[in-house]
């Protein structure tokens, strides 16, 4: 597929209410463990999504659209969220992203992207000139692929609580 | 983690939210695309999941629990989705399986499950023994790994639109 704006926002502004249907009330044990050293645990992802929800999606389209391949992206730091929300309780990190995620929609929508704005370049501090098109696409699968891990992680949890049906279960073998 | 009968139900409980919110009323091309000859779409997902609620955990439960490992449980047909779904909408499908997983979740909590009865064995016709709590910990898993599937079969259709960024999303390599 290639990207459609409007498509694209139609997944963007789900993944707070899928979050929280996933994850708000969970007994803890789901939400702290995860995959083993230097893994992310769910509650480390929604952190994770909130800092790039801070510095990376809209703040790049604002770079692409006022300065073009001329200035590029500041890095993105994918670490940050494990000195940043230490002590949060998962409720407030899931009220917290759909506050912001609520606000980066509503300034996407105010960009007014035609079709020869999202061919517009910018440039990545590391892949280079990139499109603004490419980065939406970016934003959403970023969303899915962390959705993707958050049950995942869940799933490893009962890895050996499942006996033999490990061998139907290839998501406890990603 | 072990199996704990509640933590379980956590889970079950919330995937008809979880998908209600991942694909409601979203546009059909993210419902309908896979990933690739033999492989699902969101929307063939969803009919799997209200095929195995039909025909696999409450019913295998019941067989444990009525003839422990006397009686093999009935083959599980993984594609009688494709034909029994055609022509539904998302949306029928969704509510079929919200009102379906209500159902066995309020038949699981009629059980009333001691950690002894949990521990009673059954036979898989492929397995061999197997105990109630390994059949209950591989519904969660289940469920989870589908929701892990829907979102990386979404991801996968920005494969080509999100250019160099690839190289930082491992979900579309999956």
């Amino acid at each position: 597929m290639e990207l459609e704006l409007q498509q694209a926002i139609e997944v963007l502004e789900r993944t707070p209410s899928t979050l929280n249907s996933l994850l708000r009330d969970l007994s803890e044990s789901w939400l702290v463990q995860n995959e083993g050293p230097e893994t992310w645990s769910p509650r480390d992802i929604v952190g994770h999504l909130i800092h790039a929800e801070n510095s990376d999606w809209i703040p790049r389209a604002q770079i692409i659209l006022e300065h073009g391949d001329e200035r590029a992206f500041e890095p993105f730091d994918r670490f940050a969220m494990f000195e940043k929300f230490t002590g949060k309780s998962i409720g407030e990190l899931l009220d917290t992203f759909g506050r912001m995620r609520a606000e980066s929609l509503r300034e996407l929508r105010l960009m007014n992207l035609t079709p020869a704005l999202l061919e517009k370049r910018g440039r990545h501090p590391e892949f280079g000139v990139v499109t603004l098109s490419q980065l939406l696409a970016t934003w959403v699968v970023h969303d899915l692929g962390h959705l993707a891990q958050v049950t995942r992680v869940m799933a490893k949890q009962y890895r050996e609580a499942v006996g033999p049906w490990t061998a139907y279960l290839p998501v406890l073998g990603r």
